[in-house]
């Protein structure tokens, strides 16, 4: 299931992506974002840095049973053995040796004043410590790649150690060498002067760029451009100071004009999803204005041409969006999204005429407009589209409900919070009042919730929220702005996401609620009320 | 005063880039805006189409009495002639001839199917239009650019046409021809090609790149590196789409990578002021990431690299920040050593001793481990720091508080939510009950925290929240999994950033706010209590 291997897309999201600031990934996230990334189909995901970080150990564990990956490969990152010690006997290499992961990215100093200024040992040592653990994991069966670090500004001050650091580590095993623009300072022409020189070499080069010139896309298509046949980026370019090269604008610009195949056929219209979908797991907003895949960047304002982009969309656009799962958006769009509406119709089993389709474009249109985001909360999606077809079930009707949250300072000084939330509610002709606590507001509605309803459908027991996610949708105004919650809701054997938007957050979580047991009723197969409330 | 007219830094952020999404600027605006481009040093500034915009017209009429720019030179945009009009009777053109600015940049279509498709005009006819438009321009005394609109596209399509169009321009009295990427699908290698081929046939070419394959930046070097001289983009790459070639990228290039001397001598030092007062003017938030100037551009994570970045910046940056007007900084995170902490309390005008500065160490790693974040929160790590150090003032002392969250369904079927929250507190040997309302309940106990202290602390009065981002910490258990609430404050001349975290929104709301109001009474200058509650 791999793809051929004569060109290596891969991802360190997970790894360099992470030190970007803001970032902070669990390992529940690190697995979701893997999945993401292999729906795309890139050929490898570094997962992490087992031998450095207990989390990152936790995630190559997991991953082993949990993650059935289709296309890409896992990759551990990690650094050589120690100055003076044994690489069988290291530790750290012991991670790395046992992390599950069918290749390791060794990271290697390769610009001699990191050498003996930083690592603080000799030119030959450094060597012989590539030479070691490089020889150690790929006679323990493992694939190596060696990361380069420094390596441009390496290669300006000696660059005959620079080059010696890659022949050590090709000759004793290593299949890429990644050449490494650490700091990020160089620009596209150069880079591949370097990159064609090391090439000539004969070595298999990577490139691995940082985007602080902004040059870091262009680096990656320039050093391609010279002949290297393995790119790293990340996610979205997320990554540490100005991010690193953004792995999704490298792929499309090599599949969409360079002309050369990178992912697996018909992966590149999954671009736009993936990367909504990675942003969300990572809790980072979208950038509206991220090439190929952002929400503005196939947006025309242009009102008086907007008849002319209609008849001649070419002319205006340097690529058609579908190409990377992205849509045109034009000020009088009423195209815009009814293919889409009709194709998820069909994949819910639903068939809604072309009238429905054009008010769920509307609805959708205005509900996105003041914050909803329907992309990562299906069954929302699917409940406003029953709804305009008539065939959204009611199970219970909400009078009211009542959240109270208090803290006390206690007599030791540690302070104690208590929430309890109450709910009014009719459903089955009988009227409900139930109250819940729970270690937070949302989880006493819950609670509330799950405690009146029980009786009456006893199958909601089965469902768990296994997931809740708040965004500030504009922060312009502080704590008056517009709360976004998404919730994931469970039952054991399928998982569904459901939205809520309100300017308070209680108020949206409710919303999120009452869907996600909605959709929970409905795929449990209830019959429910059809009438709108 | 003017620079030197060998090279050309020209700036459209005033007209292209305004046509970005969500950008909407005001005459006084766009006047702020020119002269903080006119601080910075660029030699022109494009204030806009006054012949389509009677904003742009005002901005014309306003800039010849209230600007005194000392460096840059105005440029109005438009377009040639009508088809079959004489160029001296075209109203539009009779606005750029009368806009008082000394430089016309007139935009033409050297694509042919633009100009039959789009303009529905012959080739010749397009031809006539630039040259007497040009003629005409250029006899009344006025210096014309030329943009040529689609220029790349034109070129692939028709190469022999588009190369008419610069060579009549230039015939007729045009300055510069300048290359438009208008579709912004063009990639380094292949339009450095393009340019060459242009820049032999002997006329002086400028550079017009849009992002949407991330490479403006690196377009616009490409060309210059090919022979343009000419470069145009907007303050911070604002602009339609993915936005235009960023000028502060490439003016940072050109002056400190390719050693080309651009801007006026020690005005690049200027360039990380300018960038952020054109956001806060534009109303647009500033990127941390953005290369060069972004808060994040030169911020390091890695905790155990900090000694040896102390000792040799130069090995762990591209360049001394201090070129740009930036600074390094150094993020306090759960692999943070004592350097950090040190350096750190340094840069706050406080000296912790050994042992302080070990307990601060471990501290911080003990609650990074329970979900909290300091590199995003340095107003909560200032009080952590203090705290050890026996400095952290108390204001106040909570007794307790309570929120209550209510949703009622009206008569009319929609809900109405209402948030009210009072705090039990003692201050200055006060008690003091107090309750808020709000939109929500952070906002309501923001509220009622605000309405109990402000007759104690009137200078409360100025503190507003102007950020509020929620982050579900650990997605295991649903709603029951820790929050953590990132809060910031303004007391309309500085922000702040504060953290809480709990199991409980609220309760984690709490927090960041306690923290947010005792940082606004410290910096305030109030005297506290220093003992521990």
């Amino acid at each position: 299931m791999h793809p051929p291997d004569a060109f290596h897309v891969y991802d360190t999201t997970l790894r360099d992506g992470s030190q970007g600031e803001g970032m902070s990934l669990s390992v529940n996230d690190k697995l979701a974002i893997a999945r993401h990334l292999d729906d795309l189909g890139v050929g490898f995901i570094e997962g992490g840095w087992p031998g450095a970080n207990p989390k990152d150990a936790e995630f190559f564990r997991r991953a082993q049973s949990e993650l059935r990956l289709q296309t890409a490969q896992l990759a551990a990152f990690g650094s050589t053995r120690r100055a003076g010690a044994v690489a069988a006997d290291d530790p750290q290499v012991a991670h790395l040796r046992e992390s599950g992961a069918g290749i390791v990215t060794l990271v290697a100093k390769s610009d001699v004043r990191h050498v003996e200024r930083a690592l603080r040992t000799t030119r030959e040592e450094n060597l012989a410590m590539i030479r070691d653990t490089v020889a150690h994991l790929t006679a323990e069966g493992q694939r190596v790649f060696l990361d380069a670090e420094h390596f441009f500004d390496g290669y300006h001050a000696d660059p005959a150690y620079a080059l010696e650091v890659l022949d050590v580590a090709a000759a004793a095993g290593a299949d890429v060498v990644i050449l490494c623009d650490t700091n990020g300072g160089m620009l596209p022409h150069r880079l591949a002067d370097v990159v064609h020189e090391v090439v000539a070499t004969g070595v298999r080069v990577g490139i691995h760029a940082h985007n602080d010139t902004a040059c870091a896309v262009a680096n990656s298509l320039a050093a391609v451009d010279a002949g290297a046949t393995h790119v790293q980026g990340t996610a979205n370019g997320y990554g540490e100071r100005c991010g690193n090269a953004d792995l999704f604008s490298v792929v499309a610009a090599l599949e969409d004009k360079v002309g050369r195949r990178v992912l697996p056929e018909g992966r590149l219209a999954e671009l736009g999803r993936v990367a909504h979908a990675v942003a969300e797991v990572a809790n980072m907003t979208p950038d509206p204005r991220q090439p190929w895949v952002g929400a503005s960047a196939f947006a025309h304002k242009a009102g008086l041409h907007v008849s002319a982009i209609k008849a001649d969309p070419d002319l205006y656009q340097h690529t058609d969006p579908a190409v990377v799962g992205n849509d045109m958006r034009l000020l009088v769009s009423e195209l815009a999204g009814r293919a889409t509406i009709e194709l998820k119709g069909r994949a819910l089993g639903l068939e809604p005429d072309r009238e429905t389709v054009g008010r769920v474009v509307e609805r959708v249109k205005n509900l996105e407009s003041v914050g909803y985001s329907f992309e990562a909360a299906e069954a929302s999606f699917e409940l406003l589209l029953r709804e305009e077809m008539g065939e959204r079930p009611h199970f219970f009707d909400l009078e009211s409900w009542r959240v109270i949250v208090e803290q006390r300072a206690g007599d030791d000084g540690a302070a104690s919070v208590v929430s309890e939330a109450t709910v009014k509610l009719h459903a089955k002709g009988e009227r409900i009042v139930a109250t819940g606590e729970g270690n937070g507001p949302v989880n006493a509605l819950d609670n509330a919730l799950r405690l009146g309803l029980e009786k009456l459908y006893p199958g909601l027991a089965a469902l768990e929220l296994v997931d809740y996610k708040v965004r500030i949708v504009s922060g312009a105004h502080g704590t008056s702005a517009v709360t976004r919650v998404l919730v994931e809701t469970s039952d054991g054997t399928t998982e569904w996401d459901t939205v809520g938007v309100h300017e308070n957050v209680i108020a949206a979580s409710w919303q999120a609620l009452e869907e996600a047991y909605t959709t929970g009723l409905l795929r449990e197969g209830q019959q429910g009320d059809d009438r709108g409330r």
